[in-house]
């Protein structure tokens, strides 16, 4: 048996430095790669995405994975290699249902409907992009068949990005969140003139933005030695292995909160990477557990901690003496209350923590609506208006501004979005058990001791890498299952006192 | 036979996808990756190479090839078709002769010898690196032997790098350019301070070097749409396809040629990968010829071009914009003497275009006679300082400054460094023809009018990619195989004119 598992670890090895080293390829292609690269690195990486997956998919592997069953069902359920026998399998699993022809038919497809949606929100023109919509939804229709499911068409292409959860699930948690927030919305509305964040909008220098940047993802616990920050048009984290864990930014000069806060929200991300534990490197264990996993730490030390007063009461004068010309009249108190300004937008990835989840409930139920054949792909925009006039109050001007703004659907990426709110409910969830866990927290981010709060996501957190999912590190860490009354009442409680409600 | 030629192409393909992938993961390594990275980047280059070997060296590829042979025997030996099928069955014979267990056993003893040559070097005690040598010397042997060899031991190493290259040849040229430099470094010896270079050793501002240097690779053709410069400690070329080749720098900050020429060099490497014929790609043959070929267009674009009257009358006035200061009491003619300083020095790297082959010659004999056995590595030291003095009239003060400078034989990369002078006597039998088909270059090169000399290369040289051997190269161009009177000429013609011998 341990023969077996040997080689099944080899073979998964193998795998995971193919995967990591597409993930240099794509963190270059990203960053550094000059425009004439392009259309060989699209090679490259198909090349070494189709390697991986021949290998993965071999026969080989299926009987090793069976002739372990027995073996993993002695261990704990949580050890090391019953995890990864119980993780292996479930990837395996789904990736022998897709027939390859499929998903190189989905990778050709969507490659054109990003050209096309490129072209088509440049010029907000939704028809152009129409053909491509709908070819992407067919072909995902085509995939989660492949997968198949008992309830929800919707549930195999959620499993891709949030393993175990259910549409349903996120439905019901959705509902209960809306009906919280949508009041909370239109209370703040006429209020929005209660905050200041005037001298956030002036000219901030480029190369000063980056350095407050690194000092503040130092202190909150980045290892530089074991990752790097660069440029990028759109900010990710990415991982070659658990000593290299990269962030990227991007600056606005003109507005301090977007460079600073997608560096908190990266390094949050990457902290997570960082943190996992060493035993599981080269294994399909090495990564955070689900997208909302992930997200639920980017969003913590972005929001829960970095739009926190305690942070900003340590932090300020680090800001002030980088920046003491602009922020010459602000103190911590002005900051804590300009970075939570309430302001109901059009533009997701713009949006503020309090209207950000109806943006993403809006998506969540337009992508069920597609799949399930309740809506036209034509009915989109319409649908789109009248979903933000309801919920924000607000009615884009242009589909540029509305239905076409994100990437994601021009990917296929249908299921992607709501992992986004998953990873806010999870994080206020998280963050109720720290308090309880280590009462005097906010004590702690005053003096800028961050690491009380990093060592005990590493331990609760962080150090399982894949093992669990969602629902299952909740349960572990929380005792619950995903809730979002942790959300709700955080979010009532700081913005009622911010607005005065 | 056409589906066998796909078949092959497709193959090769792949292969050569892995090994651009490879590339880009080397290239990070040098530049940007994160010290915590390195571990995890030894094994994901290793399992890619180890990937990329499995698939070349896959028995299909060799009954295709024998397959093919009389189909690649009907074309004319020049074809796209033909020069494929060639030059992969001789890297198919050479890959199927060395057992995988003795690559890895290389792999892995280099990589420790490289540690070890580190800190041996750093503390200057030759005696740590002894063992190591020694046992890169062994597999070495083993390596040689299985390649086989008719004449000399060296013969399977050099072609490595070479290919065709015999030792013979390589002595009989090296014979020759001896007794024509030796009397000339010792005719310039005494004159030294005819040429002042004082005002290159000033302070120099690293980002106006950045700049000056961009200025410079731009003119002389770098495309930069399809390349980049960034920093390493050693600077590099390297591609990750013929539309994506980069080069890197380093800077000293109080000696102005180091950072330029080496921009210079490496862009001279670059314009090579960039110039092959867009057919190629994904083939092996999309790669220059050989290091000697490679090394003949970086060491023309640094010296030939970069160290000439034309480039300096052109290019001065934009040095002079950059570096007024610095450069207030200099002109072309200055910087055209001080650029070309001759002056026996003790390192390879920073040696003048007179004494450098010298270096070469000295590290190749000591090679052949390590390999057969002449002499013994312990007596490395003694005769390293003997030829220097023999050579250079002077004797390095330690081993640092010695036998133990340069990083090529920690690696087991022996018969690496005649390719280097190779070049520059290839560089010179070029320009002569360069200069016979284009009568006013310099006039051209005065002008700034680089694209008429890159026009020429591209065309005779850049374009066949890796289809013909070094000497194959210099027959079709220039009517003759590789030969050396073109270079001792222009030594003795433009330093007999500078030293007014």
């Amino acid at each position: 048996m341990e023969e077996k598992l040997n080689d099944l670890k080899n073979r998964l090895a193998e795998i995971s430095d193919l995967n990591n080293a597409a993930a240099v390829l794509g963190w270059d292609q990203q960053t550094y790669m000059p425009p004439g690269g392009a259309s060989a690195r699209a090679r490259q990486l198909a090349t070494l995405s189709h390697i991986a997956h021949e290998k993965f998919t071999d026969d080989v592997i299926g009987h090793l994975l069976d002739d372990l069953r027995a073996y993993a069902g002695g261990l704990p359920y949580d050890s090391d290699d019953a995890s990864l026998i119980r993780v292996a399998k479930r990837d395996y699993d789904k990736a022998r249902r897709v027939p390859s022809t499929l998903v190189s038919e989905i990778t050709h497809t969507t490659a054109q409907a990003f050209d096309v949606w490129r072209k088509a929100k440049a010029e907000s023109r939704f028809s152009d992009f129409v053909p491509y919509l709908q070819r992407n939804l067919d072909l995902k229709r085509r995939y989660a068949e492949c997968l198949g499911y008992t309830d929800r068409i919707y549930d195999p292409l959620l499993d891709d990005y949030e393993p175990g959860m259910k549409t349903a699930q996120v439905e019901a948690i959705f509902a209960n969140v809306k009906q919280e927030i949508v009041p909370l919305v239109h209370a703040i509305a006429p209020k929005q003139h209660m905050v200041d964040n005037s001298f956030l909008h002036q000219a901030f220098d480029e190369q000063k933005q980056w350095d407050i940047g690194i000092e503040a993802a130092r202190f909150i616990g980045y290892a530089f030695e074991r990752g790097r920050q660069d440029r990028s048009p759109h900010p990710f984290t990415t991982s070659f292995s658990i000593d290299d864990v990269r962030i990227t930014t991007r600056f606005m000069h003109d507005y301090f909160p977007a460079a600073f806060f997608a560096t908190m929200h990266e390094t949050g991300h990457a902290l997570y990477n960082q943190g996992i534990r060493h035993e599981l490197e080269r294994t399909p264990l090495a990564d955070g557990a689900s997208l909302g996993a992930h997200e639920s730490q980017s969003r913590m030390w972005e929001n829960l901690v970095g739009r926190s007063r305690p942070f900003w009461k340590f932090f300020m004068p680090r800001v002030k003496a980088v920046f003491p010309e602009q922020f010459k009249n602000a103190d911590a108190e002005k900051m804590y209350r300009a970075v939570n300004r309430v302001q109901p937008s059009l533009i997701r990835v713009e949006a503020d923590e309090v209207t950000y989840n109806l943006h993403i409930m809006l998506r969540f139920e337009l992508e069920n609506a597609l799949l399930e054949g309740r809506i036209a792909v034509n009915d989109l925009p319409e649908v789109w208006n009248s979903k933000m006039q309801e919920y924000l109050g607000i009615t884009p001007p242009d589909d540029a501004h509305g239905v076409l703004q994100d990437v994601h659907w021009s990917h296929g990426s249908f299921g992607y979005f709501p992992t986004y709110s998953l990873g806010n409910f999870f994080a206020a969830q998280l963050f109720d058990q720290i308090r309880k866990d280590i009462s005097s927290l906010d004590d702690h981010l005053k003096k800028g001791e961050f690491h009380i709060l990093l060592d005990w996501l590493r331990a609760n957190l962080h150090t399982h890498g894949r093992k669990f999912t969602l629902n299952e590190l909740a349960n572990k860490i929380t005792g619950e299952f995903l809730q979002t009354y942790s959300f709700t009442a955080y979010l009532k409680n700081k913005y009622g006192e911010i607005y005065n409600l």
